[in-house]
């Protein structure tokens, strides 16, 4: 069973609208075993949308559109696959019902326009909307699938979630599962990951493995498929078992984790508080903490101290300390970590300081130099980094290399409690 | 002249990997005049590439592939080209030695794999790359213009921006200049914007208006085609006037700036210094705001006062406040405004307060609740909003908003100063 994915929409072809849907339209189609061999992206243009549909429907089984099913004349998805299948628009009143009952909700007066958006191929499925005005639809034609969804990925998502994976698994007797699992690895680069792993990347199908990098991260993405979930489930165990042999600890997680989720599971599960001194991350680690939800219970506090008299006044830091060794310094790190965490009378205190560039470097602190400690009861750590890149990706290289600092430590309690 | 982008690669047909590269070229593209009608994602398959190739090269004057350029066995893109045009591979020694200077300056070993990258279609122009391995190509076939090139975007984007823009001008002789200028439109919804500007979206090209709106922003770019720069600006700037007298102060900026950054210069320009008591955003408004180059000038401390005792003790927000208010309230997000300007010695302190779920609401505070609050030597306002949205939603909505109201006072300040 072979998908394709038409994306319409004159802004994506500008460049002014990034596509995320197609990778989240894909996944799902991964999942019960639907590949997309194609995927291709037009405007909002009769022609060039008639041609894309002809040739989709020649080399693949099913065709999902995205986009172009808005209220105004420029959205002309309906129209033009209207006049490819040779099914007539034809008027829904349960369609405009839902449109109307959506603007009554945000107690909004319905625009005349949208009255157009209840104008489907006739013999069509409708898929409802939820959150949005657009319905979507599912149409056989010439043994072919053709399914339009609305471009705004909250409107698509629900749709693909509750009733085309649904449908399409239904249709096509869909019984193989296929599963994935994500083992996600912090601390190691790409070269050092492929080399532990390169046997298992050739692994021939029902199961694989595939190495993905991004500058912060490596992921190993185990895939299998199989008759029913414990058999794919099990072929899956037996190769993480291999790889978490092999990288231990260098494993964070898995699938959709991140590093503040696993540091913040931890620190619940050790009963652990934290505190964080920042300066050139500027924020943004206290910030990745407090995006998971419940972070209040382990977060208590963080400083930004972007000034000197800030660090002085705010963490107590010596002037003499920051004379003598300079903001950045292990040694103003260290007593930046101490002091948040005792001010605020938590477990954990975390001191960043670092150059983030463009400007402030000097010859012996260039830019990317930056110090992470972390201050606990019994121990403080302190470690230097010369990151490379720009200022945005100074400050998340740093906040990664703080939070896997965090995690090492509380994984080493956890095992040293385990063994003792 | 049409172009076609042609995007390589299994990672982005599976959904692990988004596709910003095709918005970035697409930009370039249309910065000369050059339309891209469609776009097409295939695999790492050299049958279905050798297909899209063939179709692209049948309705597009320029082909532009993107990615598989890499050192191992699946990237093919360059032997698939030779296959198409009949270009033997052939080995190119300036390439090898760019590949191997490249290992040289990180320190690291070649590994052989990467001897394969300066295997190059023949009569190719070579697009040299200087911060990646991947050389890039620009090849003639058949009065088809093919370009492939790599697929990280830190060695995509310099390579179009250093050598296929200026190669495509010369080859075609575009004379013609198209110039685009945005207007960003802050706290203001898309359909308040859109009423405002309705008449002059269905204006003729040369020159036209388009809308764009994101949950937090709506953008309005004005796109002029003419046979000089100052043709082209003048017809903008026209436009630009009219808008710019309908929509007044809700424009705060144009083309790439961003709140942060405007508010940043209005600091500067203002002389005015900065300081943020921050609970529900968790540090993501000091996050942005250091973002910007230069922030340490006007920025100069943030508490992401998270806890109850954190306000108490960082911030000197009396107990008893809290107690009669709530955390979220009015009274102590002045506090934290009014607090945290006096304790850091600036000119404006901000506090924010609020729920950012999904958990901490109770009936009378709801998630989405958010105070802002500012203080500065003469003033002090709060806004009471409701926000709609997932936990990180509301963080950036609240961020926007707090920025906002910042800029606001800041003009208002300029404006009072003109009178004067």
């Amino acid at each position: 069973m072979i998908a394709e994915i038409l994306n319409i929409g004159t802004e994506l072809l500008l460049g002014y609208t990034i596509d995320t849907n197609s990778a989240y339209i894909s996944q799902r189609l991964s999942s019960i075993g639907i590949d997309v061999f194609f995927r291709t992206t037009v405007g909002d243009n009769r022609n060039r949308l008639l041609s894309a549909l002809n040739l989709a429907s020649q080399r693949s089984d099913i065709i999902i559109t995205n986009g172009g099913l808005g209220p105004t004349v420029d959205d002309i998805t309906f129209e033009v696959i209207s006049e490819f299948t040779q099914k007539k628009l034809k008027f829904n009143k349960n369609i405009l019902q839902d449109i109307a009952l959506h603007f009554k909700k945000h107690s909004l007066k319905m625009p005349s326009c949208n009255r157009r958006q209840a104008y489907v191929p006739e013999d069509s499925v409708i898929l409802r909307n939820k959150v949005g005005t657009a319905p979507g639809i599912i149409l056989e034609y010439n043994k072919k699938l053709i399914i339009a969804l609305p471009g705004p990925p909250f409107e698509m998502k629900p749709m693909v979630d509750n009733f085309v994976i649904a449908y399409l698994k239904k249709r096509f007797k869909l019984n193989d599962i296929i599963k994935s699992k994500t083992l996600k690895v912090a601390g190691l680069p790409e070269s050092r990951v492929n080399e532990k792993v390169k046997d298992l990347l050739r692994l021939p199908p029902p199961i694989t493995l595939g190495i993905y990098a991004s500058p912060y991260r490596v992921d190993l993405r185990i895939t299998a498929k199989a008759k029913d979930n414990k058999t794919a489930n099990s072929k899956i165990c037996k190769i993480e078992k291999i790889i978490r042999k092999r990288l231990k600890n260098f494993i964070f997680g898995t699938d959709e984790d991140n590093l503040e989720e696993v540091v913040g599971r931890l620190l619940l599960k050790n009963e652990k508080t934290i505190s964080i001194a920042e300066s050139c991350t500027g924020g943004l680690l206290a910030n990745r903490i407090t995006n998971i939800s419940g972070s209040s219970n382990y977060f208590k506090m963080g400083v930004i101290a972007y000034s000197n008299k800030s660090k002085i006044n705010q963490l107590n830091i010596p002037e003499e300390l920051i004379k003598k060794y300079g903001a950045v310094s292990k040694e103003v790190a260290l007593a930046m970590a101490r002091n948040v965490r005792k001010i605020s009378e938590v477990n954990i205190g975390i001191g960043i300081t670092g150059i983030a560039g463009p400007t402030g470097a000097t010859k012996k602190k260039p830019v990317g130099l930056v110090y992470v400690a972390i201050s606990m009861e019994k121990k403080n750590i302190c470690k230097k980094f010369n990151f490379i890149g720009d200022r945005i990706t100074i400050k998340i290289k740093s906040t990664e290399a703080a939070l896997e600092m965090i995690r090492k430590q509380l994984t080493k309690n956890a095992k040293q409690k385990t063994h003792n």
